[in-house]
């Protein structure tokens, strides 16, 4: 919120492979630093852009560069036909929406960008449909600094027909992949995604350690791990393995489950050795281990994805 | 082991950028799939390759590819000046080199491709200077099927200037990267990638069995997680937060361990919830609260490293 008029040109010439046409007005309910951002993103591409917070004075450095500010929810959300949430979880979105009088949703379509898991992006829906409006369920996968860009990337999830809608004018956020009908899936990826993230960072950490205990320092090892192991080796087994997962059939003949046992076991009796955490190579353990129990010794290491879909095999303790 | 003589020539002549003069004679102890390939890529540089094994008669394809079969430890070992070993383990090394005769081994250089523990490989060492042999440990880090090409990597640790004058013979084998003089450095590199591929194979089948309670394929959320989240998000966050591990200051002002633990514990949430495995998540939620226990709430992710170093901070815990 500190570009120069020019600079906001700039910008938006950058960004401006969209239909330039497109100019549908847009609500933004929710101004913490990722709303004030998508706000800010729709006034840098000309959208007539409304926006709502609880604390008003939130809006103030937007209404300075053109936004008009609603002066309440039943104003916010008649202003445009396209209505974006940004607001901390789904709760706190149902809290702001139903302050609206009757009908004021109708015939308009609210994006929500607010946390929460699958079962609440189906209750979403019926909520929406019920006051008559189409619902979109978003997941922002990048940093407040990114949005506005077009290599931005958002997930939605919900009717095709109304994400072709608003596709061009939801591209002023971001760069725009459609998941799929579904409601939950925006949530979903964005929760699987973040588990991903979570688990290789862990991965690289606990290996870090590991090497650390012979004086090698991370930024040593994240050469040969960031730049070479992760993307030309663990990459390509996960994109060969794939088909397997799909398949749900997992041939050991170039390596299987118990080979793959005793290195984690070897990973874990090392971890012991140099004084480092145990409980994360260990549960690595575990589940191979479940693995094996389970009847998979033979089937390859993707097999592990039957772990984590809870089946078994049938001799093996059914379900 | 089925390459006609032209193709001998092609594959010799791709690799050739290594000085073609040094043709060091080299012995091959252990003919199992990787040490067979091995004794192949020597002879396809033209280096006198002498081969041993339990059973011999693992021996003949490469003995009728021009290799020399050494009918006792003694005479493998004294045939070359660079002995290879690869065999199941450090007792199967000793089991095997201890039936040469007193003295063999002086005067020349022991790689041992072998796995094992940091504690064994420093231990090899001194085995080897009793027998006045040097030692080079040496982690191979790809399949059979890549050894002998240049980008095929190999690690390697142990004195730089033993490991300098086998370089170029080393080189028949793939790519050499030298790690440092401290011996243990090759399985301990080997030990922790070997880690960071489960962690992340194991955060990838956890992520697509959650997906894939919405029907979502395996290979269709790979598109996304392995095409673009991995190389675009999850290396550049641990690329920028080496420094810190390396520092061992975790700054949380654009974001913190607190929030990372309510994020996990949605992961978490949301996996029991979709009616799958909760172990995995339930150990990341563990390891972020053992960090926000020992102090750490408001510092960054990175600090999971002290964690997994097993340093605590000063109020909480103690050690």
């Amino acid at each position: 919120m500190t570009h120069s008029t020019h600079e906001q040109h700039e910008q938006a010439a950058v960004i401006g492979q969209r239909a330039a046409e497109d100019r549908t007005p847009v609500t933004v309910i929710g101004l913490g630093p990722m709303g004030a951002a998508l706000a800010e993103a729709y006034l840098n591409q000309g959208h007539p852009t409304t926006v709502w917070n609880r604390t008003p004075g939130k809006a103030d450095e937007l209404v300075a560069r053109g936004a008009r500010r609603a002066d309440s929810v039943t104003g916010a959300v008649t202003a445009s036909p396209l209505i974006v949430v940004c607001l901390k979880d789904y709760p706190a979105m149902y809290g702001v929406l139903e302050q609206a009088a009757d009908g004021a949703l109708a015939g308009r379509t609210l994006v929500n960008h607010s946390s929460g898991t699958p079962e609440q992006a189906r209750e979403a829906v019926g909520w929406a449909t019920g006051r008559g409006a189409e619902y979109l369920d978003g997941a922002i996968m990048v940093p407040v600094t990114a949005v506005g860009h077009p290599d931005a990337k958002i997930l939605y999830s919900g009717p095709r027909a109304v994400f072709d809608t608003h596709r061009t004018a939801l591209a002023a956020m971001g760069g725009t992949t459609y998941l799929g009908a579904e409601p939950e899936l925006a949530v979903l990826y964005n929760t699987a995604l973040l588990g991903l993230m979570y688990a290789t960072l862990n991965g690289f950490l606990h290996s870090a350690a590991l090497v650390g205990t012979a004086g090698v320092k991370a930024a040593t090892f994240a050469e040969l791990a960031v730049d070479w192991f992760l993307p030309s080796v663990v990459n390509p087994i996960i994109v060969a393995g794939v088909p397997d997962v799909d398949r749900g059939r997992y041939p050991g003949d170039l390596g299987n489950m118990e080979m793959n046992l005793t290195a984690i076991d070897h990973v874990l009796h090392t971890s012991a050795q140099q004084g480092i955490d145990t409980d994360h190579p260990a549960l690595l353990k575990a589940l191979a281990e479940r693995a094996v129990a389970a009847g998979r010794g033979g089937e390859n290491y993707m097999a592990m994805a039957e772990v984590f879909r809870g089946r078994r095999t049938g001799g093996a303790g059914g379900g």
